[in-house]
């Protein structure tokens, strides 16, 4: 079975897992909740979750606790599309084929569906204590779920996207940008799977590493693919980061040069995993994946 | 002193507290920060910090692990009032006498200003796991802070008001955006206070409807001054709910009716107070006050 066929049965896993922690779409507060399910049944990969998951498989975790978490996450990676998505934001109608939250129910509901869904990760994620009472675990994990979501994590590179366009920017601030907007989020899933599993610090110290490359390397490769891929293969235009004047890292390194960035990074990250004792091959295979490496 | 005096000491006690919990202005994630903080420090009584403290007190509470709980609660209803002021809700352009947030910063920084503030609000109270690690009841405090902020609190009561403008609202429904939108987070806060100052269970049930009841009562009182206040003391425009076609308490009861039902939900609430063998007197002044007793 090839990888692309294997993430889509993990996909498919995920979803049985995280769709039972959605609210029923019922009482007086029913319209944001059915707009907040529209936004989160939206489908997509939940490769979120599924880093967190198979992250603390690697580490040997099997209990339910892991659940919560996994819902937790895919939640704020919604929340953070439905607000990109507003007039004031990136203006968008469409996503992933399907109209974008504000544009079916309204701005006013699409602002309300995004705060919904940021609080009810919180208020999802803390019934982890339900499984595990008082385990300081839950706490730590708790603590780095709203970290990388927040001002030092992904809502902090969100602002200083948004406060660069039209800008130009230079490699450091880039280097913020990347790291949090996409790279907190994906940090934060394997950190919080790593924790819970029972990992290490040291081996916490890998994992977050290891993230932090997966999540550069993944959005490097989205630069390279904007200028020279396939718009046929990609599925979306390509050119759009030209179009709208904003500055990647293909502007400031050049095309060639982020290939060999990306595969460097690839590398690092690839090594790290390696150096740890604990194996998860899907979990490889994954990584491998989002890398953009076919080998 | 009078309770006025009384309540400005306690203003000033609770803001000394809050404050210290504001993320410094750098980084370049620096203007939404400064945002959050231009809202925040936007001024106003501070009573739901005030309430949890006092609350906290009543059951005998000293330990600063309610700190962190005071800071949480004030960023959320911070966060509700920058997103309750966007063009696509209320848009107002004025609040307290200050140019609201996104007047000042932009629609964009707007909204992202009110997540920050609410994803703060949870990193923040997190970190009374650090005064007292494993505390149940400090992850009992959390749950209520995410219960009554969400979709089944506060928020859900916002989106029942704003899916009601224009509209004729029944009593059903008025008390639930009632109950819910002021009363979810007056509740959540001294409900807080009692949990993490160790009421028994039977206590917490007296509190929360104490909560509730507080809650009710300021609103009702708030609708009878919009039609019977005096503008020179309100500091306010009186009329506005009429000239809104806003369905109130007054429009569905009458203004005797709503006065008579003031009176009642008051005495109860006092009642119920003075069933609890613990007393705070600055607790019980602050109550009558709000629910506008004067004696």
């Amino acid at each position: 079975m090839g990888i692309k066929e294997e993430v889509k049965m993990h996909t498919e896993e995920v979803e049985g897992i995280i769709i039972k922690y959605l609210p029923p779409e019922e009482g007086f507060q029913k319209t944001v909740i059915e707009a907040m399910n529209y936004s989160f049944l939206a489908g997509g990969k939940r490769l979120r979750p599924m880093l967190m998951l198979e992250t603390y498989r690697l580490f040997g975790g099997e209990s339910t606790v892991i659940e919560p978490f996994m819902a937790a996450i895919e939640m704020i990676h919604t929340y953070s599309l439905i607000h990109d998505d507003l007039p004031a934001m990136d203006d968008d109608e469409y996503r992933r084929g399907r109209k974008t939250t504000h544009i079916v129910y309204g701005e006013a509901m699409g602002i309300l569906a995004g705060d919904g869904l940021l609080n009810l990760a919180f208020e999802t994620a803390l019934r982890a204590f339900e499984t595990e009472p008082g385990n300081p675990k839950v706490a730590r994990a708790l603590s780095i779920l709203a970290h990388n979501a927040g001002i030092y994590g992904m809502l902090g590179g969100q602002v200083a996207d948004v406060e660069s366009e039209g800008m130009p920017v230079g490699q450091e601030k880039l280097d913020f940008i990347y790291e949090l907007k996409t790279g907190a989020l994906i940090e934060s899933a394997m950190l919080i799977g790593a924790v819970l599993g029972g990992a290490a610090e040291a081996e916490q110290e890998v994992i977050s590493r290891v993230a932090k490359d997966v999540g550069l390397a993944f959005q490097i490769r989205d630069d390279i693919l904007d200028v020279a891929g396939d718009q046929a293969v990609l599925g979306k235009p390509i050119g759009s980061d030209e179009k709208n004047e904003k500055t990647t890292y293909v502007t400031l390194r050049g095309l060639e040069q982020s290939a060999k960035d990306v595969e460097a990074i690839s590398n690092r990250a690839i090594g790290l995993m390696q150096s740890l004792p604990e194996e998860n091959p899907f979990l490889n295979g994954l990584l491998h994946y989002l890398i953009g490496r076919t080998k």
